[in-house]
């Protein structure tokens, strides 16, 4: 289906096939893994009317053949762009209109790509693949449910346990290493944000006591390659009342935010309500609002200052209003939400204060 | 001593100022890391002849600040390549002549690029950043020496606990954890491929029972920013003599190899000698000899068939023959050397062949 989605696409376009490719094993390109399943080295070419295939590395050839594409040859030519343009050629399959994923292709690559495909035209795919993405199917739900119950479990226990760890790093490895142990990857590198370190809000965990005041603790997973989000504030130590005031007020911005969700906002006008409930402390909010997860931690649409992207049925995304006091402390409450008639909080751990 | 060598490079080509971006939060870019310590959302400049500067969303400016580079500042417009474009022309540094790295840089971003700087000249400077890069300096070295002592202890530790664990998942967790807990991150995610997966040399641990034969772990920390690469094949049973002959005549390879490597050596000329040792084997090999490894996991030198590089004094790079059977195992024994007059193997986990 996800396939045929984007055949219709090539036919608008009047595109011949659709090229993706990675050149980095220690990535994978996040287009070629949704469309094929694979995650290695090579290309991925979906022609508008033939078959997908793939062509890879030797040493990935193996790999290739437990994907979802059925046809995956190795690469036989030195030169990358050589073996595409021979099994193209071999296939029958013309080259004259190609879609390229504009995000994830380099200017190294396109100079290599011209040297072999020298009076083709390119168009740029990588919005239609955002879009196609965006729209939810019923597995990709139930996957992204599970990999955000996954991670609020994973979650509530390190809250659980916060009093067992000495310093950040160990709260992140603890984290991770829950996570890995169910076979899971992570989402991205937990952030470990205690004291006045939590201003940053995309500072790294350090082999540091945890300092007194908030900690935000920022996590999610990948479950079969579907990322969850979740971001929490706790407070290590006695919150004053002034401190608690502070906290309830962005949870109950973060709240209200996601009870007034409907289907067709403009993004860009969720963000400004945003802004609005924030009133003066608006000015230390300083990143977005939201962002949608899938397959990518950070995919459509964006909710952000001046977005143009709207909530549908079937998106999932993220709401994290946050506030952030240079050298002094930062609050971050974070869900991933689902959309359905309403929203629907995938992300399950308390959200009251929880004083350590 | 990094940036002038860059001044250097860019005297040299007649141009303005390099460029370095990065717009993915989850990632760093690694030439901007490289010159600046900086690992956020941004861009680097580093004109020829003035101070070299740092242009980072409001969120991450005070991140920014804790970096090498003296002059942070903050995107004030809405679009960003209009914001460069506006502090280049406040601090009167002339744009007709930029570096960019290519390697990094996306179609998008030349597209978004180009919208702002129409009539500029941009040549690659990505050769120029690896050549820079690939030759290591003191501090470089006892980093790297301190990042790969860390991946063998834990990797050693792992082995001497097989025993304890019941998956591929839990070996893995278990080298992420050790490494986590010191505040580690990981350089690749590491690969645990027991049995019939070890035949495939990117496969990735899964959550199920250790199988029985070879079991390939390949792992490497990243301390202070610098990775290890370490990789041991372990017989998980009883090898058959057969089975410990094919590991030991891979260990000689090896060995061979290690030993051999004198400054100057042409990279293609020890891959090739490496096919001749290996002799009908040879076919089962089916990647590169090794890698250039530094800040990140995969530099220069690239010891391949027809690699044009050669070995220098005080380069980083890895050893690692291995062979794979379709279907049946896989043997890979790897090391992270620094060549000082001699080679010098950082990665010091024992070879011998343990059955467990």
């Amino acid at each position: 289906m996800k396939i045929n989605g984007l055949k219709n696409i090539l036919e608008k376009k009047n595109l011949d096939f659709a090229l993706f490719f990675n050149f980095d094993s220690m990535e994978c390109n996040a287009n070629m893994s949704y469309f094929s399943s694979y995650n290695g080295l090579g290309a991925l070419i979906i022609p508008k009317k033939d078959m997908p295939f793939l062509l890879v590395p030797k040493m990935e050839l193996e790999r290739a053949k437990y994907s979802k594409i059925k046809h995956a040859y190795a690469l036989e030519k030195k030169r990358f762009f050589e073996s595409v343009y021979g099994k193209l050629k071999s296939k029958g399959i013309k080259a004259k209109r190609i879609g390229i994923d504009y995000n994830s292709s380099t200017l190294n690559f396109y100079r290599n790509f011209r040297k072999q495909f020298k009076n083709v035209k390119i168009k740029d795919i990588s919005s239609d693949c955002f879009r196609l993405r965006e729209i939810k199917t019923k597995n990709e739900k139930a996957t992204l449910k599970k990999s955000c119950s996954h991670a609020s479990k994973i979650l509530e226990n390190a809250i659980k346990n916060i009093k067992e760890f000495n310093t950040e790093s160990e709260v992140a490895a603890f984290l991770e290493h829950e996570s890995k142990k169910l076979g899971l990857n992570m989402a991205f590198k937990p952030i470990v944000a205690s004291g006045n370190n939590a201003s940053m809000p995309h500072y790294m965990p350090k082999n540091i006591k945890l300092k007194k005041g908030f900690c935000v603790i920022d996590f999610g997973v990948k479950y079969k390659g579907y990322c969850s989000d979740i971001s929490r504030t706790i407070y290590l130590g006695n919150a004053t009342k002034k401190e608690k005031r502070i906290y309830d007020f962005m949870l109950n911005t973060q709240k209200q935010i996601i009870e007034n969700l409907k289907i067709g906002d403009c993004c860009g006008a969720i963000y400004d309500k945003c802004i609005k409930n924030l009133g003066d402390c608006s000015k230390y909010f300083i990143h977005g609002l939201g962002h949608g997860i899938g397959i990518e931690i950070h995919e459509s649409p964006n909710i952000t200052l001046n977005s143009k992207d709207s909530i549908e049925e079937n998106m999932a995304f993220t709401i994290e209003p946050g506030i952030y006091t240079p050298k002094k402390f930062g609050i971050r409450i974070e869900d991933t939400i689902f959309m359905e008639k309403k929203p629907l909080i995938l992300t399950k751990v308390t959200k009251d204060l929880l004083r350590i």
